[in-house]
């Protein structure tokens, strides 16, 4: 069961030969983790996964939370598992010791997240949610709110939301309007509805504390005129006791093509005299502190799309090594037996794009967790503001790019199985639901190529998207030295000069005050940076795969040889493709833009 | 509701202007119909379509039929949908006169059965395979076997299913292993176990005939020695009056992750003395006389993929009209009103493509109809030859284009609607998981490549291929004629010069006995050349709008101004990855071919 949620040699190179999470030990923070610490982490968390995780994530999609009588449930196994892994101290991974926790780099922790993710994705969304609302408290909640409300909610016995859409403005956060009146004591009252609360509600811990976006009576329209708010379903006394049951009710669930096991649910607030809530961080600085957090739960969202497909490409590798079905082109003779379905081109064509998207997307996810340690942690100002910068730079593709890709990989593990994958015997076409959500939540493709496009390359006077084109031509030019690599980087080249070219005529489209018509296509931008940036990582892997050959790494030649080819695979299929995209933008393309309403 | 399936000037437009079926009138078959009463049944279905279809499509997603005490139980809906469907006499659209028949052309007969796939592609399915199994029985059985089964099936009282998959034989046919033992009577009896058999049971009309493939004793190995057989439910005495229970029992459902609407069943033949089956046609010849209706059941994937798709993209469009979130770029104050999706340019981009991929699918599948007629009726030989030859060139594309881009398209359909598009309050979600079969059934697209690339290409010399480019060159010309279209003219040419060569390339490769290497990215040539052909007929649907918008035509301008954009959208957009892909496969790229199972 363990080795269809990763490949451990794939886990070992990406975290130790490909980006050396062991350098990451030099930080004073984790002086005390050895390799052999960390792994033993790893360990932990896949033997939880594939022991409770995985076991009964099939049953919570059959049988989805129900909301009865008021309350909502859902199955057993659910509490189960994530009591085991309460007790097992990983809810608390990334946090400090003395908060508890087990101070693991943001690689491994991230890590141990996404093996979850998985093996139940539904099920991990509660954990997930909760160490995403605790991660919050500890950065911009204050030392009381950190006491009260993040330890119990890092040692599991608290689960956490964040309760941002509301049913008029989904992406719009502006325009929410939820309402938050100021009391005597320094608390509020809250009165608004809020809808999609992963988590919103349920029986699973002994309370359930809602990070909550509102708006105080003064405060501006818009995005400047948020705060961000701490509501418990149950409020907590001054000694860590459960009190009164809060204003705030479950309106309903909603039910959704995958990701069952997760309620995601309708929340009223303040249905009576209104939901006690107590303002975390500064009056209207919500959203900011919100996105404080964002990255590491884009982050997060990505590797959750990635760990969906690579679950869905090892059970397609197994099906294919298995099956029998039909000959070899050539062979006539129906006397001879049939063979396994991997002797086909085909199907290693689509278990090689598989092998491709979610090795390469994991790549890219870890290669975010490490810029979140290098930016808290690096010796200098200069190296915490480049990983800074670097990971805003990446963020909207660590988000986006796995989730239209490994969903694609999901697509081709169904597609290996043929009619079995289509069924509901097999758990692909799970894979595929649960999956798609991922382009949606956390910022849709739409809204990260905004922020890809009309924000993150050009700021710092686009210092950052500079150093990521220096990085990769770093990495051309060392590659350029193997012939092994030698096409792949000449493909890359081609493309990230591409992608350089169409960057500056955009920018300078902005700067001509025509921002409509440059952020016409940032959908398309964001795919072929996507795609540039993970040709990168592909290279990278090569050269680490060259090294492997010479003796120089832990994993076994033919592993080593995989990777050259799925290296080989990503540079040309699937890197022409930034050529062509690069084309329509460079033409400042505006085929979409001139569409009237009355002509569709 | 009806809007919600089609777009009526699209369908008039596709109908009339683009594939003029009016033009099939001059065929003798067809002297009584008119324009009028070709519209008359097209409104007939639609309203069957929108009234008794639409209305209960999400019920069987939700409430699928179940397996009770060796039964099966649906909802009521799909029984009621039914009956009024035989009453309309549209189960037999296709069908002669006396026959009970409506003797409408393909392109219209095609059209009826989409509207309702487009509507409830779950209870259509019992219908559509009906008339599949019929039409069968119609070309290759006896005249006693029409009488008996097929009229009876016409008029809706029996139902059909096509028996082809095993559990150990999928796309390998040939490896099959129903057994049918020859009788004195002259019938057999068949010992054998089916899956996947769509509508293998039920309690919708009076009786269920199977065309079953098996094998005789003597049955040579592989293709070759395939038969069909007709296998009732409950077996028919001659005056058509209903006798015992066959030997074949339901062995259980397979559930699904969409297409719940129809049941998946486990069929089990002769599990007692053997199930009495009757042959049809001759003995061995089965897998052709099945392949004999493939073309059409193909064209009828196609189409269903495309009516899904078209579906969604209405629905797209609708919300993305009504749902007001979020402001223009550029539009500071917060104070403004949100304004609706459409007004931003990534949602209009999202449309434009799913405009783009159901239109240009439907043009696709409404000209294989068309070939389906000219290759019965047309005046002369050649052109019955010509237009057969065609029809089988362009059969695998019909089939795997609007499975692939339709499937996309619906994607697409989800992402406007956001965060509510993955819910099941909105029906995007269900088209989405319906349609993800059609990449699957009635061959893969592996398959299909295959068939393309291997065998239809260069078939008869190649002859229906150049012709096929010799058609897209006289678009070419005639629309390089028109400033408007010059660009998308070029682009189409280039994407046609690239697609000859790479098929000169593969077909030399072939030709030097490497095929295996010739076929190993059969797949992405597949796409390539279904990419061209769409291109083409987007060209030709941008020829018609110019001669709209010049007064030769029955539509607004601003429908023709739509056209255009969508043909500008298609040029831009999706030819340009023509040209990158036949990059690859003109270097007869072996990466995939390469790799080793030990790799992955």
């Amino acid at each position: 069961m363990q080795q269809r949620i990763i490949n451990p040699e794939d886990l070992a190179f990406q975290l130790y030969e490909l980006h050396d999470v062991e350098q990451t030990l030099r930080f004073g923070r984790y002086s005390d983790h050895s390799r052999e610490t960390l792994q033993a982490a790893l360990d932990l968390a896949l033997k939880v996964a594939a022991e409770e995780f995985a076991t009964h994530a099939r049953l919570v999609d059959e049988e989805e939370p129900r909301f009865e009588n008021g309350r909502v449930t859902m199955r057993p196994e659910v509490k189960r598992a994530l009591d085991v892994l309460k007790d097992t101290g990983l809810m608390a991974a990334s946090q400090d010791y003395e908060r508890g926790g087990m101070q693991l780099p943001a690689a491994v922790a991230q890590m141990c997240v996404g093996l979850l993710k998985g093996a139940n994705v539904g099920t991990q969304g509660y954990a997930g949610l909760t160490i995403a609302a605790a991660n919050l408290i500890m950065v911009q909640g204050s030392e009381e709110q950190q006491e009260r409300y993040a330890e119990p909610m890092m040692a599991g016995r608290f689960f956490g939301t964040m309760c941002l859409t509301e049913p008029h403005a989904g992406s719009s956060l502006g325009d929410l309007r939820t309402r938050a009146q100021p009391r005597a004591d320094g608390s509020y009252r809250l009165f608004g509805n809020k809808i999609y609360i992963s988590g919103g509600d349920h029986e699973l811990s002994d309370n359930i504390i809602h990070m909550v976006l509102g708006r105080l009576p003064d405060a501006p329209p818009g995005v400047k005129g948020i705060s961000l708010f701490l509501v418990p379903k149950i409020l907590v006394n001054e000694d860590g006791s459960l009190g009164e049951r809060n204003d705030l009710a479950l309106a309903g669930l909603i039910h959704k093509m995958g990701y069952r096991g997760t309620t995601s649910t309708m929340l009223n607030f303040g249905e009576k005299d209104g939901a006690v809530g107590y303002l975390v961080g500064e009056p209207n600085n919500g959203l900011a502190a919100m996105f404080h957090m964002m990255n590491e739960a884009r982050i997060g969202v990505g590797l959750g799309s990635v760990m969906l497909g690579y679950t869905g490409y090892l059970h397609a590798l197994d099906y294919a090594r298995e099956r029998r079905q039909g000959r070899p082109i050539g062979e006539k003779d129906p006397n001879t037996p049939q063979v396994p379905l991997i002797r086909h081109a085909d199907i290693r064509r689509m278990l090689l794009a598989q092998k491709a998207y979610v090795e390469g997307g994991l790549a890219l996810c870890l290669q975010g967790a490490m810029l979140v340690d290098e930016k808290k942690h690096a010796a200098s100002e200069e190296a915490r503001k480049m990983a800074a910068g670097l990971l805003d730079l990446l963020t909207p593709i660590i988000k986006s790019w796995p989730s239209r890709y490994c969903l694609e990989a999901n697509s081709l593990a169904i597609q290996v199985h043929g009619g079995y994958g289509y069924t509901r015997e097999y758990p692909v076409e799970q894979f595929y639901r649960d999956n798609r959500l991922n382009p949606i939540h956390e910022g849709t493709h739409g809204i990260q190529g905004l922020d890809l496009l009309g924000r993150k390359v050009s700021m710092a006077d686009g210092q950052f998207f500079q150093a990521l084109m220096h990085r990769i031509d770093t990495t051309i030019g060392e590659a350029r030295e193997h012939d092994r690599l030698a096409e792949s980087a000449g493909r890359l080249e081609q493309a990230i000069r591409a992608m350089a070219t169409v960057t500056d005529t955009l920018n300078a489209e902005k700067a001509s005050g025509n921002a409509e018509k440059a952020l016409a296509n940032a959908s398309l931008y964001l795919d072929a940076l996507g795609q540039t940036v993970v040709g990168w990582l592909w290279l990278r892997q090569g050269l680490k795969a060259v090294d492997g050959l010479n003796g120089k790494g832990g994993q076994s030649a033919q592993f080593y040889e995989g990777k050259l080819k799925a290296c080989d695979y990503f540079a040309r299929y699937e890197l022409p493709g930034v050529i062509s995209t690069s084309e329509l933008l460079k033409a400042v393309d505006t085929t979409a833009l001139d569409m009237v309403d009355e002509q569709f």
